[in-house]
């Protein structure tokens, strides 16, 4: 409930602008049930962060669950990641506060982004050992640019059309990187992303 | 002397907690004199946002100045806005105000990222036309690819190392990426990124 109120908040004014009485009045509760849940505006948007973090590795599960095939799943990542950007309070708060937080708030946090860089790396390394991804292609750099990427084409995806274009984004983006990432002739069968982007 | 005082206010402290009382402090002038030239902290965070954007045609310019081959200018461009952003503070700070102004402000200011995209759009086009750049990729969808893959690693390199990593990191996007984008056998002569490096 606390959480809710302040990601809506967080997400469309962003921190600063945010004040506790402002996300007090959106929960609906008193002033002091607020604090005896959380102490500080901090303290809820610290809250927020970790549940975006959290939903990650469950994100990943479900994508492995689906996509036997290294390439596909990684492929698929990126659209399921966007499905919750675009949909998801919490991860839409959560990113902003990760850009405005200050520097003593975000130390009491883990680093973003390098979370998701290992596991695409493990997938990529995985998927290279099964003949399913490229052997050709370097697993750390290669996370790190699809990671980067990813990020920044949800953030320029937002601020110009609310998310509208991600997923538009994404094809244009595979469309790019995917050939370099299918195993040379006679590896697995090759991936496709024409059913992740529905 | 404000736009360069306030530019520091905003890039390590953000918009909203950088007020203008901290940047008259910052430039040594007299209250008045500031209020003189810019009415409201607001209007110098127009300003800088404008001195960015006014920077990049002349940063294409000189680009195009020393690479005529097409694929040449355009890894190019991104190596030369990596180092402007790892190195001018006015850049530094309009990136950071893009993000956290409010809307209204934003609404004065030309959209983001999409003079990017139109320039590197016409560049992959002409390239194309001179064999330069592989017929097989849609310029469109290929430059805001490019664009928003660019803002992402900065914005990670900058969160995670303070931009120390950007130029590996573009090293490693462009690996993964210009064999897409080089001509087909029998084309112009291939690009080369290892001259953009340094």
């Amino acid at each position: 409930m606390i959480v809710e109120a302040a990601a809506t908040l967080f997400s469309t004014r962003g921190y600063a602008s945010a004040s506790l009485n402002d996300i007090v009045a959106g929960t609906g509760m008193t002033k002091g049930a607020v604090y005896w849940h959380f102490p500080s505006k901090e303290e809820i948007a610290l809250e927020i962060v970790r549940q975006m973090y959290a939903s990650w590795p469950p994100l990943l599960g479900s994508v492995m669950a689906v996509h036997a095939n290294a390439l596909d799943a990684l492929v698929a990542c990126t659209y399921k990641a966007a499905e919750q950007f675009s949909s998801d309070l919490t991860t839409q708060a959560g990113k902003r506060l990760l850009a405005e937080l200050p520097a003593d708030a975000l130390a009491k946090l883990p680093q973003p982004y390098v979370g998701w860089q290992g596991a695409l790396c493990s997938l990529i390394t995985d998927g290279q050992r099964r003949g399913e991804i490229n052997d050709a292609v370097e697993p750390e750099g290669t996370a790190q640019a699809v990671v980067a990427s990813f990020f920044g084409m949800q953030q320029v995806s937002w601020e110009l059309t609310g998310r509208r274009d991600l997923v538009g984004r994404l094809d244009n983006f595979w469309k790019l990187v995917l050939p370099q990432l299918r195993p040379a002739a006679g590896g697995a069968a090759a991936a496709d992303t024409s059913g992740e982007a529905g």
